[in-house]
């Protein structure tokens, strides 16, 4: 029994996006049901290198009911993991390295052999992109044909791909004071898309706006989305940013990944800690809508809840089972495929 | 820039044992003066596969004062890792694998980058025993010569190994009701050290006692052990185990790794737990006697203290900066070797 290793390239080929999709929408259904596991993300922080380390296990156990037809497969599935990462701002500058290094350990949670050992840094792409897409596929318009992105960094490539993937995307606006990044952006997808660059609020304007900045002051605000743009903030992550106005926050739907995290460091942290925003303020969680228990924009069979109007926000910190759930579709599909490195990590070839 | 992949053999190979003593010893004297950070353990239990999933992450920085001299550089060093280990009694009979599997990521505390991923099974074992040496170093008599283990599994190895480099071990009594495990145990000695099977009293006699074994009922009693003996209690690892019976512990000198790991799942817990015995009843921790803070048996320059005599008992509980401390050994050992595969895991390569 040997331990598969993915590197970047590997994991970007058999991160198949319809299917970590699917493994993410699962993910927050079993969540929202009581079937995983996820210990609160623990820090260690090192202000002597002005950076922190993060390490996000969990475990989560998917039914059936909750993957889409096509990746059905009779029963449904579990699987564990962890992935340790960081962010130290400085290491572009100082060590020509990225910010954020992610490595991911996936195991079989029936007896904890590790998997797959995987670059988590393309994973995190991946499985950041996906809950985006399984946010809109609920909360944008059904017809949705525009995306703005705000931010056109490493997180913005699988915003648009994996929400491509959800509604008939032809028309993007990507937004960056960096016209250097623009540019690189536009080109990787001129082929696929009618795709420009734009002010905040030309991106705003679209169906559905993605914000992939890093900011602590808000960016886009209330004037800047129009009348029933649904909002992908993916930027926040720590306590002190946020991408959106207090006033378009508060005045629109606001859909959550987990409470402690998004109250800790997510998009509704700064106005939270402040009191300017409050738990009634916000709608739900997203696994909530996913299993059915609230309305998406299109309503929903299970509540007498109409469907959701105007502007909606979803507020994406990260989850560690959207990881796992991640990385066992490119395990799968990469065992199956004959890819990466099957290496004796434990010396238990024999 | 590549990440070594350092599987057990390599592991092995590399983790010299006086050095890994020596960090573990290093290890236990930075987080006794503040400078290691080591969230909680955090558990991921699964009682539908009568396991749980464990992680271990660390970062300590540790002070060339308390390394020892044949090591010194003339500064210190710092580390980080995580180890994500489990507990999975059933695998050994239902699919052949062993009960406990770890991998460890090594990282780069300054930009984070993951520098080596080492099997965590077999740093685990060099590391319990590097932290038996260090216990059994401050408070053994001087000049001990006979060690008795009680257990021979997979944890008895590297006692040995390990106390061996801190006294001048000549007998050897090892018990165990498994006589297969015994006739191995002594086997694997018999050409270094006069090494015999013995009852639980016999090896208890000797002037170094260690304890490996995952019993919930305690199996060494005050009678089975010598008046100055000291005991390594390594074998309790959760809630309800202990090997020692209540007043024997009561009787010795206690000493800990860390006060929430030892009254949670220490050799103290059970007793802890009913009130039988107290903090009061323990003695300190490893790190002040390290550091000088308390004295062990020789007494300490930096008290008034005069040293610990009669019956010393160290409970280790296994601290993830052990594991960090044993994998920077093992990874700089490696790389000057030569050992191991480099992988490009993050595609930085280039």
């Amino acid at each position: 029994m040997q331990t598969l290793l993915l590197n970047a390239d590997e994991v970007d080929e058999n991160a198949r996006m319809d299917r970590v999709i699917d493994a993410v929408r699962g993910a927050f259904a079993a969540y929202e049901r009581g079937d995983a596991k996820m210990p609160a993300k623990s820090y260690i922080d090192l202000p002597e290198y002005n950076g922190d380390f993060r390490s996000m296990p969990a475990y989560l156990d998917v039914r059936e009911a909750d993957t889409a037809e096509e990746t059905a497969t009779g029963e449904g599935w579990d699987a564990a993991g962890i992935k340790w990462v960081n962010a130290h701002p400085d290491n572009p500058a100082d060590h020509d390295l990225p910010t954020v290094m992610g490595t991911m350990i996936y195991s079989d949670p029936e007896t904890a052999f590790p998997l797959a050992i995987l670059d988590g840094t393309t994973l995190t792409m991946k499985r950041t992109g996906a809950a985006a897409a399984v946010a809109t596929d609920h909360l944008a318009v059904p017809d949705a044909t525009s995306l703005g992105i705000v931010g056109a960094g490493v997180q913005s490539y699988t915003q648009l791909e994996a929400i491509a993937a959800v509604r008939d995307i032809e028309e993007v606006v990507v937004s960056d004071l960096d016209a250097e990044r623009v540019a690189d952006f536009v080109a990787a997808f001129a082929d696929r898309f009618d795709v420009r660059a734009g002010s905040v609020a030309e991106a705003g304007h679209c169906d559905v706006l993605s914000t992939v900045t890093p900011v602590e002051d808000p960016i886009v605000g209330p004037d800047d989305v129009g009348a029933h743009t649904h909002v992908n903030a993916m930027g926040a992550d720590a306590a002190g940013k946020h991408e959106l106005a207090d006033d378009l926050l508060l005045d629109a739907t606001i859909v959550i990944d987990d409470r402690e995290q998004c109250t800790h460091s997510g998009e509704i942290n700064v106005p939270y800690a402040a009191g300017t925003l409050t738990d009634e303020d916000v709608y739900g969680e997203i696994g909530e809508i996913v299993v059915g228990r609230r309305a998406g924009r299109a309503g929903t069979a299970n509540t007498e809840e109409g469907g959701v109007e105007g502007v909606t926000v979803f507020d994406s910190t990260g989850l560690a089972i959207q990881d796992v759930a991640a990385a066992r579709v490119v395990y799968e599909q990469a065992d199956d495929n004959d890819n990466g490195y099957p290496f004796d990590l434990l010396g238990l070839a024999d």
